[in-house]
């Protein structure tokens, strides 16, 4: 239990700090990488899994509540070598991911805080943190975070039947290309944990001009990425080798 | 056969879906990846195949008639190990292929559905779907077309003679190269079933605005490849390890 | 004898053909990359030594005199498994290189001949097939092309002293890498078939407002590269394993 | 002590003269990557370090002082195979490193000599050869420098808990990574030798309106990178498989 804490809390933690910190390097005023365009953005959030998955290996790196939900409905025995699926197991891979997320956030901002503190546009900062729609339409965002989310677990759970060597490599990748390719809707947060857990730190956070956290859509970034999550756990069913 | 059906579907639906996708957050109005660019889309296309493939590794992963014709003319005693290259499985794998892409087309406008019908362009709208000349000419569309995709089965073909265990990797980074390389004058479809699928989509989805599925153009993204493809294969024997 | 020029040709024909083609695609009228950038133009070049590796995988797949000679001046006893170095077969992957060089750039202009046929700015043609200088001054461009070179053939001899698993990716990245460090003084020649195969199609192409071939620079691409490669074979010897 | 000396020295040399070509290439007048983004500057970065890594592979190729501090700091037996850690060793790496630097340096100045002598602005001049702040704020500069080199060392040091099969594909996207994701603020540094190195370069070089050195900003890029390294060697003993 201890280490399921220990390394989701840093993965994700890892993952949060790489990927918010590319969308404040791209977005906030004054940086290097202002308007460095979409494409650094979906590098920044692939190679940021590409770390966490190094720091939470023996754990099986899942860094996304919709990883572990997908290994549950996918009737796996494990988590990670040596870790059964259980009760107790799950909701300390949530509540860790959930922790690692809120730290990760704090650090990408502590590492950008003149910047913060220099933004003038609220957006700009939430933006930061939190998923947002460019056309706000809460059931057809849902959608689009499902079939996101759908695409990240469905070939995650697929990489098992499939000798690859690319190890961490193969889920930054994919993460790339799920930015690249149906991130343009609503930003594809196809993790719970990377919405909410920045979220609440900016909830907290004393950033000047940083405005509300948006709490209305909280729930898309949730229940969408879950929802794709089991769908694909009972798909990959039909195609284990 | 069903096995044919089920990887090929799945995996060539999956291949359309992030590669519409990345065209339709490029160049639909209001995507967070709006203007990003040929790499982006390049990108997008290549990651496209690198998910296909671990989707449909278990049938050789073709995701395209040009390769499953091009093995036919290489001389290849199997598809995929363990599938034998006969009439049947050859229908089989091209029936799978158009399934799929107009499949995966479907899904990726379900993921942009509102940015669809924000869309007053209706070429834009036509090239998120289906490929299209930038100075209409179509024989020599079609020989560009031949080019790029003798490059695809060509090179393809050669990996068996290389140890790389790269996998999956390999053919993404062989696509996104003849996207960068060869993509300037017709959108490299280097495959009909990623053209003609998401065309059919096209002409019956109920999109507003979107125009005509310029069916004039859909035998160059058809008949280019497979010649190029008839062309890899032969070439190939005279390089076989 | 007869291997050397079948791979040789066709693997330097392959980088050439995506070589001149991503050229054509960022620089050209009308085309669907133009305005690309530079690092669209890096991974085109990249990716065409990437697929160029597989085609010539049996002959070591030099694809680029520099590559040869620094094996030469490095005292290796074998160019691939089984082909020694002799005069006769340094020859060979000389002239094999050249001949490719000049093939790869006649596919790629077939490839693009309406943009070539629409290009009105001679420069920009001659630009897609030969290198040429930001700031022309023959003797410090010259020093940039001994440099660059260097990076790639001293790099690829330390290859054999790692075991990487990367196989045709890691001289892929590795031309990427010079690309976008050191291309921009001169545009990385680094190879004596990359610059002269296509300068010579393009003095013969039929290719309306071409211009000249600019022949008073085309001695920088061969002597630097091959001044650097020599540098980079003698260092080796120092880092043997 | 002779092959430390030999492969540290030409390891770090490698990656600055990359990675200085890179920003020379971006930022420097007349240049053929001229504006060419931040992506390209990380990726030139990121590739720098891939290539450092063949040169320097028999010594660990730790080509960064951070790195060597990092490994004393989590308690490891060895730098390399081979090579224990011990006093002389330290300094010999670090020396090394510091020879490394600046001569890189010199060779990227050679290789852009022209674009640096046309060019009018100092601050650019400089800032191809040192990092500096966007926002100045020397304390939290130095912390952005601290969390952007913790994820460097942390997760170099937990590579080692994983079967990767990258090679120096791994820490080549974890450089680039940190570039996009921390970049921002203070131009990650995360390697004293990397800053220090070209600034006593830059001091002596003889560059025509080339302006200060900023000495005054010196010490964070030495600082910050140390005290991360340090954190993570500590923080790297929790993590041990």
């Amino acid at each position: 239990m201890g280490t399921i804490f220990l390394h989701e809390i840093a993965g994700t933690a890892m993952l949060l700090l790489l990927g918010v910190g590319v969308v404040a390097n791209v977005t906030l005023t004054k940086t290097k990488g202002h308007g460095g365009g979409w494409l650094l953005i979906n590098f920044g959030w692939g190679l940021g899994v590409f770390a966490g998955v190094y720091v939470a290996f023996s754990t099986g790196a899942h860094l996304n509540p919709a990883v572990t939900v997908g290994l549950l409905a996918s009737g796996a025995a494990e988590y990670a070598p040596g870790i059964a699926v259980t009760f107790g197991h799950t909701v300390a891979y949530l509540v860790a991911q959930m922790i690692g997320g809120f730290l990760g956030a704090a650090l990408a901002w502590l590492a950008y805080r003149d910047h913060y503190a220099q933004e003038e546009d609220p957006a700009t900062i939430l933006g930061t943190f939190a998923t947002g729609p460019e056309i706000r339409n809460p059931v057809w965002n849902m959608i689009t975070e499902v079939i996101a989310t759908f695409v990240l677990v469905f070939v995650i759970l697929m990489f098992g039947n499939t000798p690859s060597g690319l190890g961490p490599l193969a889920v930054a990748l994919l993460v790339l290309s799920i930015g690249a390719s149906l991130g343009g809707p609503t930003g594809y947060a196809i993790n719970p944990a990377r919405d909410l857990g920045p979220r609440m730190f900016h909830a907290v956070a004393p950033i000047p001009n940083k405005g509300g956290s948006d709490w209305g859509y909280a729930w898309v970034p949730i229940v969408g990425p879950l929802v794709g999550a089991v769908l694909a756990g009972l798909a990959s069913m039909a195609f284990a080798a």
